[in-house]
Protein backbone atom coordinates (compact mmCIF):
# COMPACT_ATOMS: atom_id res chain seq x y z
CA UNK A 1 0.00 0.00 0.00
CA UNK A 2 2.96 2.22 -0.50
CA UNK A 3 3.62 4.14 -3.49
CA UNK A 4 7.37 4.60 -3.90
CA UNK A 5 8.17 6.44 -6.97
CA UNK A 6 11.85 7.82 -8.00
CA UNK A 7 12.92 10.64 -10.23
CA UNK A 8 16.36 10.43 -11.88
CA UNK A 9 17.97 13.05 -14.04
CA UNK A 10 21.37 12.85 -15.13
CA UNK A 11 23.76 16.03 -16.75
CA UNK A 12 26.89 17.54 -16.26
CA UNK A 13 28.64 14.69 -14.72
CA UNK A 14 26.45 14.43 -11.34
CA UNK A 15 23.72 11.99 -10.79
CA UNK A 16 20.83 13.58 -8.99
CA UNK A 17 18.16 11.22 -7.15
CA UNK A 18 14.82 12.17 -5.86
CA UNK A 19 12.68 9.89 -4.03
CA UNK A 20 9.11 10.62 -3.83
CA UNK A 21 6.96 8.15 -1.44
CA UNK A 22 3.23 8.31 -1.74
CA UNK A 23 2.14 7.08 1.77
CA UNK A 24 -0.84 4.99 0.29
CA UNK A 25 -1.62 4.55 4.01
CA UNK A 26 0.68 2.89 6.62
CA UNK A 27 0.18 -0.78 7.67
CA UNK A 28 -0.95 -0.31 11.28
CA UNK A 29 -4.06 1.85 10.16
CA UNK A 30 -4.58 -0.80 7.31
CA UNK A 31 -4.90 -3.34 10.39
CA UNK A 32 -7.30 -0.82 12.03
CA UNK A 33 -9.46 -0.91 9.33
CA UNK A 34 -9.26 -4.35 8.50
CA UNK A 35 -10.10 -5.52 11.89
CA UNK A 36 -13.01 -3.03 11.95
CA UNK A 37 -14.48 -4.67 8.52
CA UNK A 38 -13.99 -8.19 10.28
CA UNK A 39 -15.71 -7.71 13.34
CA UNK A 40 -18.36 -5.19 11.69
CA UNK A 41 -19.41 -8.25 9.42
CA UNK A 42 -19.10 -10.59 12.05
CA UNK A 43 -21.84 -8.75 14.13
CA UNK A 44 -24.00 -7.75 10.71
CA UNK A 45 -23.76 -11.55 10.11
CA UNK A 46 -24.97 -12.23 13.61
CA UNK A 47 -28.33 -9.73 13.91
CA UNK A 48 -28.49 -10.92 10.07
CA UNK A 49 -28.99 -14.40 10.98
CA UNK A 50 -31.21 -14.29 14.31
CA UNK A 51 -33.45 -11.56 12.21
CA UNK A 52 -33.47 -13.99 9.76
CA UNK A 53 -34.36 -16.85 11.70
CA UNK A 54 -37.38 -15.10 13.71
CA UNK A 55 -39.01 -14.41 10.42
CA UNK A 56 -38.28 -17.71 9.02
CA UNK A 57 -40.06 -18.47 12.38
CA UNK A 58 -42.82 -15.68 12.31
CA UNK A 59 -42.95 -16.93 8.10
CA UNK A 60 -43.89 -13.40 7.39
CA UNK A 61 -41.88 -10.19 5.99
CA UNK A 62 -43.03 -7.34 5.86
CA UNK A 63 -41.26 -4.26 4.11
CA UNK A 64 -41.29 -1.99 7.39
CA UNK A 65 -39.25 -5.06 9.44
CA UNK A 66 -36.35 -5.09 6.41
CA UNK A 67 -35.94 -1.57 7.28
CA UNK A 68 -36.28 -1.81 10.76
CA UNK A 69 -33.23 -5.13 10.51
CA UNK A 70 -31.21 -3.42 8.25
CA UNK A 71 -30.75 -0.17 10.35
CA UNK A 72 -30.07 -2.80 13.53
CA UNK A 73 -27.68 -4.69 11.10
CA UNK A 74 -25.70 -1.25 10.49
CA UNK A 75 -25.78 -0.18 14.15
CA UNK A 76 -24.82 -3.61 15.31
CA UNK A 77 -21.92 -3.65 12.87
CA UNK A 78 -20.68 -0.21 13.33
CA UNK A 79 -20.77 -0.44 17.36
CA UNK A 80 -19.00 -3.73 17.72
CA UNK A 81 -16.39 -3.20 14.55
CA UNK A 82 -15.66 0.63 16.20
CA UNK A 83 -15.19 -1.41 19.89
CA UNK A 84 -12.55 -3.61 17.90
CA UNK A 85 -10.65 -1.60 16.26
CA UNK A 86 -9.87 0.71 19.37
CA UNK A 87 -9.26 -2.31 21.47
CA UNK A 88 -6.46 -2.89 18.44
CA UNK A 89 -5.33 0.65 19.02
CA UNK A 90 -5.11 0.00 23.09
CA UNK A 91 -3.02 -3.43 22.41
CA UNK A 92 -0.66 -1.16 20.55
CA UNK A 93 -0.50 1.98 22.56
CA UNK A 94 0.11 -1.30 25.92
CA UNK A 95 2.77 -2.92 24.32
CA UNK A 96 4.64 0.26 23.20
CA UNK A 97 4.78 1.68 26.62
CA UNK A 98 5.18 -1.53 28.12
CA UNK A 99 7.62 -3.34 25.86
CA UNK A 100 6.89 -6.98 26.36
CA UNK A 101 4.06 -8.80 24.89
CA UNK A 102 1.90 -10.88 26.99
CA UNK A 103 -1.54 -11.98 27.96
CA UNK A 104 -1.01 -9.07 30.42
CA UNK A 105 -1.58 -6.78 27.77
CA UNK A 106 -4.51 -7.76 26.74
CA UNK A 107 -6.26 -7.76 29.36
CA UNK A 108 -4.92 -4.28 29.97
CA UNK A 109 -5.95 -3.03 26.43
CA UNK A 110 -9.29 -4.97 27.24
CA UNK A 111 -9.35 -2.65 30.38
CA UNK A 112 -8.68 0.42 28.18
CA UNK A 113 -11.09 -0.36 25.64
CA UNK A 114 -14.19 -1.00 28.08
CA UNK A 115 -13.55 2.13 29.66
CA UNK A 116 -13.12 4.45 26.94
CA UNK A 117 -16.22 2.78 24.95
CA UNK A 118 -18.13 3.74 28.32
CA UNK A 119 -16.47 7.06 28.90
CA UNK A 120 -17.66 7.83 25.21
CA UNK A 121 -21.10 6.42 26.11
CA UNK A 122 -21.68 8.97 28.58
CA UNK A 123 -21.85 6.25 31.57
CA UNK A 124 -21.85 6.84 35.02
CA UNK A 125 -18.37 6.17 36.37
CA UNK A 126 -19.69 2.91 38.34
CA UNK A 127 -20.43 1.65 34.67
CA UNK A 128 -16.98 2.53 33.33
CA UNK A 129 -14.91 0.51 35.86
CA UNK A 130 -17.17 -2.49 35.84
CA UNK A 131 -17.29 -2.24 31.94
CA UNK A 132 -13.08 -1.73 32.37
CA UNK A 133 -13.47 -4.78 34.51
CA UNK A 134 -15.68 -6.97 32.05
CA UNK A 135 -13.55 -5.79 28.73
CA UNK A 136 -10.25 -7.24 30.42
CA UNK A 137 -11.90 -10.28 31.60
CA UNK A 138 -13.29 -10.72 28.05
CA UNK A 139 -9.76 -9.84 26.38
CA UNK A 140 -8.13 -12.23 28.78
CA UNK A 141 -10.06 -15.10 28.08
CA UNK A 142 -10.18 -14.21 24.58
CA UNK A 143 -6.44 -14.73 24.32
CA UNK A 144 -6.16 -17.61 26.55
CA UNK A 145 -8.68 -19.75 24.92
CA UNK A 146 -6.59 -18.99 21.54
CA UNK B 1 2.27 -35.78 32.98
CA UNK B 2 3.16 -39.16 31.28
CA UNK B 3 5.50 -40.97 33.86
CA UNK B 4 8.11 -43.66 32.58
CA UNK B 5 9.88 -45.96 34.42
CA UNK B 6 12.68 -48.39 33.66
CA UNK B 7 13.52 -51.42 35.53
CA UNK B 8 17.20 -53.32 34.27
CA UNK B 9 18.08 -56.87 35.57
CA UNK B 10 21.24 -58.12 34.40
CA UNK B 11 22.12 -62.07 35.07
CA UNK B 12 23.02 -65.08 33.54
CA UNK B 13 25.00 -63.04 30.29
CA UNK B 14 21.56 -61.93 28.97
CA UNK B 15 19.99 -58.38 29.62
CA UNK B 16 16.40 -58.05 30.13
CA UNK B 17 14.73 -54.46 30.31
CA UNK B 18 10.87 -53.65 30.86
CA UNK B 19 9.34 -50.32 30.06
CA UNK B 20 6.60 -49.23 32.44
CA UNK B 21 4.53 -46.25 31.16
CA UNK B 22 2.41 -45.03 33.92
CA UNK B 23 -0.54 -42.62 32.24
CA UNK B 24 -1.08 -39.69 33.93
CA UNK B 25 -3.36 -38.21 31.87
CA UNK B 26 -3.62 -37.94 28.35
CA UNK B 27 -2.75 -34.18 26.65
CA UNK B 28 -6.08 -33.25 25.34
CA UNK B 29 -7.48 -34.21 28.61
CA UNK B 30 -4.96 -31.94 30.34
CA UNK B 31 -5.14 -29.27 28.07
CA UNK B 32 -9.45 -29.28 28.89
CA UNK B 33 -8.56 -28.94 32.56
CA UNK B 34 -5.97 -25.92 31.92
CA UNK B 35 -8.54 -24.41 29.76
CA UNK B 36 -11.24 -24.63 32.44
CA UNK B 37 -9.08 -23.75 35.11
CA UNK B 38 -7.92 -20.56 32.90
CA UNK B 39 -11.53 -19.68 31.83
CA UNK B 40 -12.78 -20.18 35.61
CA UNK B 41 -9.69 -18.15 37.23
CA UNK B 42 -10.78 -15.01 34.75
CA UNK B 43 -14.38 -15.38 35.80
CA UNK B 44 -14.01 -15.52 39.09
CA UNK B 45 -11.33 -12.53 39.18
CA UNK B 46 -14.19 -10.75 36.91
CA UNK B 47 -16.60 -11.25 39.73
CA UNK B 48 -14.40 -10.53 42.55
CA UNK B 49 -12.99 -7.55 41.24
CA UNK B 50 -16.64 -6.01 40.50
CA UNK B 51 -17.99 -6.99 44.06
CA UNK B 52 -14.46 -5.89 45.31
CA UNK B 53 -15.23 -2.29 43.83
CA UNK B 54 -19.13 -2.43 44.64
CA UNK B 55 -17.99 -2.49 48.36
CA UNK B 56 -15.35 -0.37 48.05
CA UNK B 57 -18.11 2.43 47.08
CA UNK B 58 -20.69 1.88 49.47
CA UNK B 59 -17.78 1.19 51.90
CA UNK B 60 -18.88 -1.40 54.50
CA UNK B 61 -18.35 -5.33 54.28
CA UNK B 62 -20.62 -7.65 55.95
CA UNK B 63 -20.25 -11.22 56.49
CA UNK B 64 -23.34 -11.89 54.67
CA UNK B 65 -22.24 -10.39 51.40
CA UNK B 66 -19.01 -11.95 51.64
CA UNK B 67 -20.52 -15.16 51.91
CA UNK B 68 -22.80 -14.48 48.88
CA UNK B 69 -19.85 -13.11 46.95
CA UNK B 70 -17.87 -16.32 47.31
CA UNK B 71 -20.65 -17.96 46.24
CA UNK B 72 -21.24 -16.05 42.78
CA UNK B 73 -17.03 -16.11 42.30
CA UNK B 74 -17.35 -19.75 42.58
CA UNK B 75 -21.18 -20.16 40.53
CA UNK B 76 -19.57 -17.85 37.48
CA UNK B 77 -16.29 -20.08 37.54
CA UNK B 78 -17.47 -22.88 37.11
CA UNK B 79 -19.61 -21.64 34.49
CA UNK B 80 -17.24 -19.49 32.64
CA UNK B 81 -14.76 -22.50 33.10
CA UNK B 82 -17.58 -25.03 31.58
CA UNK B 83 -18.05 -23.29 28.77
CA UNK B 84 -14.72 -23.06 27.89
CA UNK B 85 -14.01 -26.60 28.50
CA UNK B 86 -16.71 -27.81 25.90
CA UNK B 87 -15.22 -25.47 23.16
CA UNK B 88 -12.35 -27.16 23.52
CA UNK B 89 -13.90 -30.32 22.83
CA UNK B 90 -15.78 -28.66 20.46
CA UNK B 91 -13.08 -27.55 18.16
CA UNK B 92 -11.31 -30.60 19.20
CA UNK B 93 -13.93 -32.85 17.64
CA UNK B 94 -14.98 -30.09 14.41
CA UNK B 95 -11.23 -30.29 13.43
CA UNK B 96 -11.58 -33.55 13.53
CA UNK B 97 -14.42 -34.31 11.11
CA UNK B 98 -13.43 -31.29 9.16
CA UNK B 99 -9.80 -32.34 8.75
CA UNK B 100 -8.89 -28.47 8.03
CA UNK B 101 -8.00 -26.05 10.94
CA UNK B 102 -9.29 -22.59 10.08
CA UNK B 103 -11.71 -19.40 11.56
CA UNK B 104 -14.94 -21.42 10.13
CA UNK B 105 -13.68 -24.11 12.87
CA UNK B 106 -14.34 -21.90 15.33
CA UNK B 107 -17.65 -20.73 14.05
CA UNK B 108 -18.49 -23.86 14.03
CA UNK B 109 -17.45 -24.81 17.81
CA UNK B 110 -18.67 -21.50 18.85
CA UNK B 111 -21.93 -22.42 17.69
CA UNK B 112 -22.09 -25.90 18.89
CA UNK B 113 -21.17 -24.73 22.07
CA UNK B 114 -23.94 -22.51 22.41
CA UNK B 115 -26.36 -24.93 21.63
CA UNK B 116 -24.88 -27.38 23.63
CA UNK B 117 -24.73 -25.09 27.11
CA UNK B 118 -28.42 -23.77 26.09
CA UNK B 119 -29.66 -27.47 25.67
CA UNK B 120 -28.22 -28.37 28.75
CA UNK B 121 -30.53 -25.39 30.52
CA UNK B 122 -33.66 -26.30 29.28
CA UNK B 123 -33.98 -23.61 27.04
CA UNK B 124 -36.56 -23.33 24.49
CA UNK B 125 -35.78 -24.17 20.93
CA UNK B 126 -35.47 -20.64 19.78
CA UNK B 127 -33.15 -19.64 22.63
CA UNK B 128 -31.11 -22.64 21.46
CA UNK B 129 -30.87 -21.39 17.77
CA UNK B 130 -30.14 -17.70 19.09
CA UNK B 131 -27.11 -19.10 21.61
CA UNK B 132 -25.90 -20.81 18.62
CA UNK B 133 -25.73 -17.99 16.66
CA UNK B 134 -24.25 -15.31 19.67
CA UNK B 135 -21.81 -18.69 20.59
CA UNK B 136 -20.35 -18.49 16.70
CA UNK B 137 -19.97 -15.00 16.63
CA UNK B 138 -18.03 -14.63 19.70
CA UNK B 139 -15.59 -17.24 18.31
CA UNK B 140 -15.20 -16.09 15.34
CA UNK B 141 -14.66 -12.57 16.48
CA UNK B 142 -12.20 -14.25 19.04
CA UNK B 143 -10.10 -15.74 16.16
CA UNK B 144 -10.45 -13.12 14.19
CA UNK B 145 -8.98 -10.22 17.22
CA UNK B 146 -5.96 -12.89 18.16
Amino acid sequence: MMGNTRFSSSGYGSRKTIDVIIHMGNPFLIQIIVTFLKIAIVAAVRVAAEEGYQCFRKGSVSKHNFKQTFTKICKEGAYWGTIAAVYIVMVFLVEMFLGVSDWKNSMLAGALTGASISIYKDSSRDKVVVDAITGGAIATAAEFLN
